[in-house]
């Protein structure tokens, strides 16, 4: 997983029938030390995140592991809402 | 996923035998601010996208989550037309 | 799928025995604009593309759904000869 | 698989409930010289490895086959702790 | 696949027990010229390769299309030894 922090949200009206319903986040993709790379990903919401909240999102085949998502076109899933992270003993970030 | 703008078709009579029938698209990548990254994608049109339009594309194995790319040797396909998305409360780009 | 050209041709003797038979093609990466660059793959060849012709590659899982690389130990696949591709309107390459 | 040194833990107590009861490291990716890369991944730990140890870590489909991540939305997982490892004859890294 | 070199060998006594009996190779990966690029990859051995021979390996779930590694947290694994390979008509390299 990598951590993010939900930028926006996304809105497609029109899209594969599977994949009705699902809200969409933008996720900026965060560093070891919770810096923006430039990076991104257009996720499935699978827990409720709010616009500024730092997340873990899983992608690949693992982003199709969740009841909401099971068989469905989607390479990318927010999976958990994270609280703290600490490095080499050191907090980085708390919600 | 990622977001693409349809930047054109490509034409491959010799393939596949799974793969007959499919359109091709030429996806260019797009970053979080809908600028082009220089990257790309040939992908499978699940959505009946024209050139022009700004899309988001699945990858990998979730590609092949929709009913026309299932156990095809596909590995990219757009499933959504983008609408609008937006970062930090700022709409970045609308249909 | 990405866009590559048939460099040239890879021998090995010693090989995992679910991958007898095939033949590999050293594939150079091209870009959107049918330039190479620097990137490359070892591709099984599913459509008997011969060196210098330009083609299409999936890679990862969708490189096992084809007949002959099912359940095998490969990861990626030529499956298509490009005859043409355009961008915005203007015809980069044809056969 | 790649080599990480454990960095640290990471908390997140609103996550996917298939996602309960899992621990997760923050992990330093090393590169063949055992020098820090400065990419990282959140990896769930199936060996009790514990921060400053130097590990394996499987991503993908891969960092499901364990007991624990079996059909769980996890793209990462610790699966070995490193004792040492060697490059051209000399020894790089000891435990 | 890609290329690589057979730098050195890893081990880790303390692993998921289903990757009991492995061998590790730590594997320098090589471009199309048949030179290194910096990027590694630690993977089992399918094939019996030693140190200092040119190979191909798999990554992601096909890692896992071989006997000795199916279902197992494996997602890189060395599944042939390299004879020789050609660009453009020209022999890059021999065994």
């Amino acid at each position: 997983m990598l951590l993010g922090r939900v930028a926006g949200t996304l809105v497609a009206s029109r899209k594969e029938p599977a994949m009705e319903g699902f809200k969409f986040l933008v996720v900026a993709e965060l560093d070891i030390d919770g810096e923006a790379t430039g990076g991104y990903v257009v996720a499935v919401d699978a827990v409720g995140a709010g616009t500024g909240e730092v997340v873990l999102y899983a992608t690949g085949s693992s982003a199709r592991q969740t009841v909401a998502t099971d068989r469905k076109p989607c390479d990318a899933v927010v999976m958990a809402i994270v609280d703290t992270w600490e490095v080499d003993g050191a907090e980085v970030w708390r919600k």
